[in-house]
């Protein structure tokens, strides 16, 4: 089969690899019908996460189960499928109480890389949602976005508390702020302030439900969005970068009391003590549990109450992987979806 | 009046001071039946804060209402009142949101320093909650600890969310720790974990709910935890000391998804943000908004429920408050009351 490979920083080639097989009676093998090039999969293709061989890419992933090992239960061969980007048991007590990322079992949702033709799912029954049905085309991308990039703005805008009567503040503009974005409203907030300089993220965070805008960073971008809060800050802030300037506007933000849920995976980040302790905000994230959101999001989207596939302005044939990286890393993508 | 006031470094001495006056039409004026020397007291006393200035101490107190100021509506003179170490108006949006610590018109609950015989206390009416009637002599330690350190430990346990079905580590057996253990008990938790070395602090704790004593620190200290927690940590932690090994025992003992609750002020703490994002804990904690709390807790107090004033292990006239700071520095006493 063909799958995306980063060979070195920079460098990623589409090659013929072995197609992957059940190895674990637990296992599924999916063909996969989309995958996408993730934020988090610029780091390695920036060389600030170092890769010791050519790496199979790709963690986001939707397809049509192929075959099925002899422990799986709920997902069978011919559904469609959405799975999360960590393989989880579902079962065990962290994955119960919501935590699936951190599940006691826990490993990469597609070890063999998403972006490529067919993929190993391990876990597949606590890891895999299969939908009602085959979809229609044009719901595939928003589909996709449920295997990561929606899931973890969807679990931003739940760790930052956002709901009715509350102000959210959007730090970042990538695909994960503009689904934290549509989150955050759908969770019922009155008023998001999406953080951009970008004026195409702006207009798509504004149509996801942004009703303020803020192009400022760091201690300016505090003091505006503080200005729009009647000086004390928002209720509830999404951390989607993972920088330290994003990480310090975001805690900056927020009110005394207030919440910050943070997803940007920290690169180089320290927090001072002090200046944490004096916010008083309340700090949640990590590796998102897309898992706990699955059903709800496949039910949103089947029935069309959302429409997250729009953070995809991109298409390209997997062939093409790496012009989808590149389009990403130079920001002329906000997010590339491939197709195998 | 007589007054305890830090000079410089390991010199506090008791001076003849001027009586405070009402300076706002929101003070009130209290004559003051207890104080005590509170952990955070020692930073300025060991240097480790520093001070330009001989200092009035103590943000601690229970008293009798001597005079009020025009505006003040809630108590009045002759009233037996517990103040929260922070003066908050108990009006504002931030302090409706129960973080009167950090309420927009927030100053020190006892500008003219607490450990003395009178005391000035601003915004009278959101910082003072008088008692039913004049206590009992044996209950006034425990009013005293409302004030600031049983405030802060049950701030701390439900910064933890502590509560049935949950196991609560706490990190710290200073006064602090040891109170938090009482309100995680109180607020339903089913097992307490203290983390103490000393045999007389370990003793207390388990007085005060302690299912579980570990003798361990830093990482040994989280293996000890996860040991009593089949490998996942607790779900709540404690944490009451304030320095990066205490904050980073207390995230490493807490499960994914689990509370990590922080009253400790931070000291030259900075936070390995990668570590904090994959933990994937929940941080809260600061200053402790006691005035939060401060009906509940007098009530719990009044009528017998809770006995926190136990944390006292040394009663000192005010004109000894040197050596009450002394037995405190050198651990020889958990927390030391001051009648003046």
């Amino acid at each position: 089969m063909r799958g995306a490979v980063l060979h070195a920083p920079g460098d990623v080639r589409v090659d013929d690899r072995d197609r992957p097989t059940l190895e674990q009676p637990t296992d599924a093998v999916i063909r996969v019908v989309a995958a996408c090039v993730c934020g988090s999969d610029l780091w390695p293709y920036r060389g600030v996460e170092s890769i010791d061989r050519p790496t199979p890419m790709g963690h986001e992933y939707v397809g049509v189960v192929e075959e099925v090992g002899s422990a799986v239960t709920t997902v069978r061969p011919g559904q469609f499928v959405v799975g999360s980007f960590f393989a989880s048991d579902n079962t065990c007590e962290i994955c119960l109480a919501g935590y699936q990322t951190h599940c006691v079992q826990r490993q990469p949702g597609a070890p063999t890389g998403a972006q490529a033709e067919y993929a190993r799912i391990p876990l597949a029954d606590g890891t895999l949602v299969a939908t009602p049905g085959m979809p229609d085309d044009d719901l595939v991308p928003s589909l996709l976005t449920a295997s990561d990039v929606l899931g973890t703005g969807w679990f931003a805008a739940v760790a930052a508390a956002a709901g009715p009567g509350r102000t959210v503040a959007v730090v970042g503009d990538g695909a994960v702020g503009l689904l934290g974005v549509l989150a955050a409203r759908r969770l019922g907030a009155e008023r998001v302030i999406a953080v951009s300089r970008h004026a195409d993220r702006q207009a798509l965070a504004r149509e996801f439900g942004a009703t303020d805008v803020v192009d400022q960073r760091g201690d300016e971008g505090v003091a505006a969005v503080k200005d729009l809060t009647g000086g004390l800050g928002a209720h509830s802030v999404i951390e989607a970068v993972g920088t330290q300037e994003s990480m310090l506007q975001a805690i900056g933000s927020a009110r005394a009391g207030g919440h910050v849920g943070y997803v940007g995976v920290n690169h180089d980040v320290t927090l001072p003590g002090e200046q944490l302790f004096f916010s008083g905000v309340h700090l949640h994230g990590g590796p998102a549990p897309v898992r706990r959101f699955l059903p709800e999001l496949v039910d949103l989207i089947w029935t069309r109450q959302i429409d997250p596939g729009r953070v995809f302005d991109l298409t390209l044939p997997l062939e093409q992987a790496a012009d989808g990286y590149r389009a990403m890393d130079e920001r002329r993508a906000i997010k590339a979806l491939l197709r195998p």
